[in-house]
């Protein structure tokens, strides 16, 4: 008989360093600045491969290659269009509901599951539940896109046939057919954010999986805590700076004059990594790439912010991280900032449905304790 | 400097045991049979209170009496009428994308939250999160009634003025005005489950919390692990037994069939519990109040299976467990088997949103690690 009373174990506040999981999805090794995802280093696919690829090797474990590539495309075609005739009522009902992207997509999820019959894990066995996770992720960016294009009184565009995730999501966001620099910039994006490690919101993800929840559970509620102010990764106050600033000669005034205040400077700083975040170093190059004088304004800023910050926190380290460059980046590939969020969720869905697909492997349910540190009972009063 | 990779500590699985937060909204004495809301007795409460004083208690700590409840009561009445416009086109766009009530809620929660300008906890004091909290709370009963009508294409009914939540909740679910016997038989389920400890809704709700997020996405991300097969308090598979033994002679041998099967016995056996579980002995003594056939065979079911599961697993301690009992006395109220996972989170929610306002004062995220198990970094195939 093993109680949580008689073993009880205090973890480090927010958990932290606190190991709940052994996985093969990723790693982050915030020492080295270096993060991977399965056996490949995430950089480089972010820099070389397409979206469908990062996708495939997250969620199968399996490297894309000329042999395996058809076989995922006809899964994920397959997923798409035998889901395809459900997104249009799901985007009809909820964006007569709320123009806000964000709430919509955490109503879509659920709705498209039910619509599809979507079952619990521990129901399906390993196959079923990859469907689902590939059914729902490629959803995402549809549903996104539609539910911006509604939110605005317009409606979606014809799909761009023979092209990508990233191009018809572009499509849909920016209302352009994107050029190849264009896709590619934000192909870079969204896998360099596809997934990075025990965050809280795919540790969500994997706490939800652990009841054998269904796939759009687990989804809706990661998308929950990657919307709160304390997960990071939702870019657009990174920007607040460089519009703040306006012209080169007020950075330094602007940024002694924040740090003055006691506020902090968005797009500085990261929690794992201590050296260059590699995620911030890629969208640099990315961004370097197209140039332009909103870039060298950020060039400016950057080493601006690095210098008084190391003024004023010392030993701190904090470098320009994943969302400064990142917001730039979005910039350049014409994404309204309201949609920042929404398209890094588009990427993380997908390292989410991998977390989510191997904690299904472990058939136990996540529950640790609580300390009760009220008073102690009395009689009730009148 | 600390990160996570300099202080690896490996917790249990599934967390079993490990000490999270601590917390002053509820305890669970599995070892005692015994679990209390702030320094009250749960069953105490559930016996003899009406669900708002229960719901006061929770989430204000603030104990409901004469001189205390008016200022409870106007604040739920306040948050109902600012809200209750949002209510029907919420509930419009939900229930044309499925009749699914549980798909329904979690779609509604974020639709309402978007409507109402509902903000991260970070971002709002004290008071404004016992708004947001208040407001979706009341909203629950009302949207779970709401769906569960128009999913068979019925219009909801007209508020019983002048009587409660649980009153008006059964009017909508099925269909009469109720007496109140059964008021009374439904309130006693729904504060005996309103809150249970650290289980993994509650722990997921918290996660969310953690990050800032508001309110809405807490609760569905909690909602998404409930409907986990493993997460307990859904009652209506509890009911299965009874189903199939039908008359009182096959009782025995249809038991002694499923264990011998190896199959689970539903209604049976507690996470926490080893004595007998003090929310079954509730909901049965609420049960016989009503008496009848269906509860002759269920005393009758109970004490077969507690004989035959002590012989073939001895030292297990294997009770009646609340679900066993708590579908009888839904069964009772007239509940549709497949509204009681729904009417397990319209009390649910009220504990969910006392966890997340604790939460809340403690602002620092839940983000723990993970440990990489897989093959090391290659170079990447052509």
């Amino acid at each position: 008989m093993t109680t949580t009373r008689l073993t009880p174990t205090d973890a480090p506040r927010g958990l932290a360093g606190v190991i709940v999981a052994e996985t093969t999805v990723s790693d982050v090794r915030g020492a080295e600045g270096f993060y991977q995802y399965r056996d490949r280093s995430a950089i480089e696919l972010a820099e070389t491969g397409s979206f469908e690829d990062a996708w495939q090797l997250l969620v199968t474990g399996q490297d894309a290659t000329d042999a395996s590539r058809p076989g995922f495309a006809a899964r994920v075609a397959d997923a798409t269009i035998r889901r395809r005739g459900d997104l249009d009522p799901v985007v009809d009902a909820v964006s007569t509901a709320t123009p806000e992207v964000l709430a919509g997509l955490a109503a879509a999820w659920p709705l498209l599951g039910a619509r599809r019959g979507i079952r619990p894990l521990y129901d399906l066995d390993e196959d079923e539940r990859l469907d689902d996770a590939i059914a729902l992720a490629a959803a995402t960016p549809m549903l996104v896109g539609a539910l911006w294009r509604r939110g605005r009184g317009e409606r979606e565009l014809p799909v761009l046939e023979g092209r990508g995730v990233v191009a018809n999501y572009l499509r849909q966001v920016t209302g352009l057919v994107p050029d190849e620099a264009t896709e590619s910039a934000l192909t870079a994006y969204l896998i360099a954010v596809m997934d990075h490690g025990f965050n809280a919101s795919t540790f969500t993800a994997r706490v939800i999986a652990s009841t054998g929840a269904d796939v759009a559970a687990c989804l809706v509620g990661a998308l929950g805590a990657l919307t709160g102010p304390l997960h990071g990764g939702a870019p657009s106050r990174a920007l607040d700076g460089l519009d703040a600033v306006g012209a080169d000669d007020r950075i330094d005034s602007w940024i002694r004059g924040e740090l003055a205040a006691g506020r902090r400077l968005m797009g500085f700083g990261h929690a794992v990594y201590r050296t260059a975040d590699p995620r911030a170093e890629l969208m640099k190059r990315v961004a370097l790439r197209t140039g332009g004088p909103r870039v060298e304004l950020a060039l400016r800023f950057q080493q601006s912010a690095e210098r008084l910050l190391a003024d004023a926190k010392p030993g701190r380290e904090l470098h320009a991280n994943v969302e400064f460059w990142a917001a730039l980046v979005m910039e350049q590939c014409g994404i309204p900032r309201s949609m920042f969020t929404p398209t890094f969720a588009v990427a993380r869905t997908i390292g989410w449905t991998a977390h989510i697909l191997e904690q299904a492997h472990d058939p136990k349910i996540i529950r640790p304790s609580s300390r009760y540190v009220g008073p102690a009972v009395r009689v009730a009063a009148a």
